[in-house]
């Protein structure tokens, strides 16, 4: 069983869902010949930039928009190690908010399909030169949660 | 108010520290100017790595006693950003238990004072080759419980 | 014109080559907007894991047959920056010696097709627990020299 | 005997040094237990740094003048590892030019004084704007140079 980070209620949007599969690289891996632990935010980054880049939400959006979105949380569980030179898959998903705020959770496998990690984090949508919260999503951001409600986005 | 990630309980040892100062490297800085959140991780692993030193349950010893102690889950909560060639002080605490298990918590701050950035860090022991959890502490890390226990660190 | 840092010698094998398609991650991207120069080491990386993957010599096959092969030498030379997002190609070259030697060269191109970096590596075949340099190629790497030179590899 | 990257003349002002020491970090440690090669070039970056920090020519003292300084050349020579835990020196030194560009070499010592890497970087005076080279180093940097030739750096 997956965990939930984000309780899914009932009536809300579906999250919606990006996947990218890569090589570990030489780099990555540590004494034990294991990915070392804090290279995960960067894997969960690339899928939330692809999922991102996929629904029109990405960070050159944002930063046309001049609104930011400071990662304020970052969580990781571990549950089997990645080894060099092996293909994993990074899930990224988004999960619908109308406050100022972005969750995502992320699921990464290795090639046998077995679960190896699994986190969130989750953004917040501020002014770039206050820094304080935006009382609402921006525009293009209000948009984009309008499509997804009215299941546009798929 | 600083975040109690693990909460202290009556007549347990109280909380083992070590602090690290660094400076901010330009290759940690992103294209906003401020550190990316992902390298944290690193910065929490300088001040346990330090702990683990200061009181003789470092990586090499742990190495050397055949035991290993993989990161089972990694959490950050980022409050405010750090910039390229700041200052910045990583406090660690290990946080005293008798399962086979370590908890640290961290507090990142800036050359001001204020507190940037916390998380913490549990790690499992296991056995090296099967990977399973150990029952108890092995012996250099049970006498390491004693004398914190009987207040011999500080 | 790009640089050739091995000149060709007439009656020798040509080199062979892989290339490798990849976007520029956030976390490669500096203040400036561009990515570090630190971060090219693992570009050329990148290039020279698939090659040997390609043909039979990868790190994998080094370590199962005994024998280290540490980066002596590493040179970048830097023509143009390379941006967040953006896609580019590293072509690595393997050139042909029977040296207990293996030198690759690197070139990296944009996504328009421009020269942005290029550069070179020398490794060292050398015995994992001496480190002295082997006399002469390990079998699986002088079955690989032969094939080469007899045109069976392409 | 060190290698002379660049060679000294005679009527030349000697090179103004700076040195930093560090302790190998977990996650610059590769498979094999030492140093991963691409690592070297936020080590050289570290030493670069703290010179341009003690001569006020810093990162941000360009950035104030509105100058940038790309690194368009980088070079490694690997002589011996380095392992997890260790303590090593590095060693910048800025050569004297009054071309619009920087060079510095770089030495790193092991706990036991062994020359493990040494290598040089070379930047390029360049508007920010255009990219264009600088015909002549700009204010802030002549004088540094100037002060730097009449002796009153040390």
């Amino acid at each position: 069983m997956r965990k939930e980070y984000f309780p899914v209620s009932e009536g809300v949007p579906a999250p919606l869902t990006a996947k990218v599969t890569r090589k570990v690289r030489f780099q990555e891996v540590d004494m034990l010949g294991i990915v070392w632990h804090g290279h995960y935010a960067s894997y969960f980054e690339d899928a939330r930039i692809a999922l991102g880049a996929r629904y029109g939400v990405s960070y050159q959006d944002f930063y046309r928009e001049r609104v930011a979105a400071p990662i304020r949380k970052l969580h990781a569980d571990y549950y089997q190690p990645l080894f060099f030179g092996r293909e994993y898959t990074i899930q990224a998903r988004i999960h619908y908010s109308e406050a100022a705020k972005i969750n995502h959770d992320f699921f990464i496998y290795d090639d046998q399909g077995a679960l190896c990690t699994s986190g969130y984090s989750v953004q917040m949508l501020v002014c770039p030169v206050s820094q304080e919260l935006l009382l609402a999503p921006p525009p293009f951001f209000q948009t984009f949660l309008d499509n997804w409600r009215e299941g546009k986005l798929a």
